[in-house]
């Protein structure tokens, strides 16, 4: 299990929050020097300062990740609602115009924001368990955002007689919906039911994030091969307007929005990769992270 | 600076060579029992047949990593050979048809190889530099082949006065090019060059293995979009030929083509995001990683 913070820690100045759950990360990286008995080791003003600053990153790291999240859903919206024509359920491309808007919502920046979540300093002092309740809940509404998004695509199709699941896009993004479905069972029942072992929880912890990062790799690239497709279709030129090679409006906008679904994607990665802004519990060597 | 084994065990067969190498990974990801002095630790039944599982695990993957690699550059060579009608350099389509083959080979396939290079047991035992050298030389192969592979589709689209550089599939192909020049430019420099600061080495170690996965993320999403692309633009129906959304033979090879890209490139980081898996000298806790 691992330690609940002071109560004087959860009212203290963020940033004082912050350089102490830097502290602890620091602590768990790296083999903590023994102090003497009877004394307590003092402050290193080199260490404190080298602390400030990794946690500074993350928060930096943390704050352009959600800003890049915020954009791709605005450029998806202004996508559908100002080129496409707007939103509708009515089996016309009104309603197809939901697909594009609820998989980038839910299957990358929700879940790009629900994986970065045990990141975020001001969580460290606190009991972990709420955490992973709001972790699951917010994968579960990524999960419920692109089953409707895929609702969107299929009802379209079957009421325009338009065949389903052919292209590799639908291949690809299929595979990233029905992995992060299992992902999300099997995540569920190993780390928030109370009864599973915590030898299957220790197996399992490392397949469980090596799997959520490859479904957030496959979103991405069922939305670069989604947005490139629609693309394809909707801008072949003729009827006053101008083909997908011109690079008319409506191309720099949706091109843009795949290049920062990427950015967005990459920046999560860094989060998650980055060794010394773990949540300090989560540590190998001390077993703990699959317990709480 | 690692360790050289033993002259003995370089001779040592291969299973030998598997054990005492992975028993050497599991020693640097937990804190050894430090022995009586005169005494050496006796061997464990149960470590050793967990250490061996591990390592087993490990070559299993290795070769399945190996084998989805030579699917890959098989159904592509397939797929521009015997449904695009070969290969030529005269700017026509079978110039074309060098470009799914060389990016899938350069870009996912060898560009893999490399990234797993140092994970390959029977490489713990020797000298880095040797497969330092080769991971560097593997990844100019591929780079190499990912830019005349980008010569073959501007040389075909310039002689055919096709614009360049418009579609998403382009914007993210290329980027993942330019991103592993970069990173190949900088991780030349840094690790091989013998005069580059070890602190330079130990900070730029985090982030050029972070920027080593998310190149082969956005590789395999080029490729996606790329695959997707051409079956949309090429199985239009008409002309005795049938539509994409029937599934000819065409389209069901090269939509596996994609998905075994995928499970390529899963497989890849899986190996890669193991930390039991890997090089042992390679524990951040021993800061030797970045000297050899």
């Amino acid at each position: 299990m691992h330690q609940e913070a002071p109560a004087a820690l959860s009212s203290a100045p963020l940033l004082f929050q912050l350089i102490q759950t830097s502290s602890g990360t620091e602590a768990s990286t790296s083999r903590p020097a023994r102090p003497k008995p009877g004394l307590r080791p003092g402050p290193n003003i080199k260490d404190t300062g080298s602390r400030m600053r990794g946690t500074l990153g993350l928060s930096l790291s943390l704050l352009v990740c959600l800003t890049l999240g915020l954009l791709c859903v605005g450029l998806a919206c202004v996508w559908s609602s100002r080129f496409r024509g707007g939103f509708g359920w009515d089996g016309s491309g009104l309603e197809f115009n939901w697909h594009p808007v609820l998989m980038t919502t839910g299957l990358v920046v929700v879940y790009g924001y629900a994986s970065v979540l045990y990141r975020v300093p001001m969580t460290w002092g606190q009991s972990k368990l709420l955490w992973k309740l709001l972790h699951a809940v917010l994968m579960l509404v990524a999960l419920l955002l692109s089953v409707v998004g895929l609702c969107a695509v299929f009802d379209f199709h079957n009421k325009n007689h338009i065949p389903n699941i052919y292209s590799l896009h639908s291949w690809v993004g299929l595979c990233a919906v029905l992995l992060f479905a299992v992902q999300w069972g099997a995540g569920f029942s190993l780390f928030l039911l109370p009864w599973s072992p915590l030898s299957w929880r220790k197996a399992f912890k490392p397949v469980h994030v090596w799997l959520g990062g490859s479904i957030l790799g496959l979103s991405i690239a069922a939305c670069i091969s989604g947005i490139n497709e629609k693309l394809f279709f909707v801008l072949k030129g003729g009827n006053h307007s101008q083909p997908y090679s011109d690079l008319p409006s409506e191309a720099m906008l949706a091109n843009s929005l795949g290049i920062v679904i990427v950015a967005f994607g990459l920046v999560v990665l860094y989060v998650l990769t980055n060794k010394r802004w773990q949540r300090p519990e989560a540590q190998p060597q001390d077993g703990a992270y699959a317990v709480s």
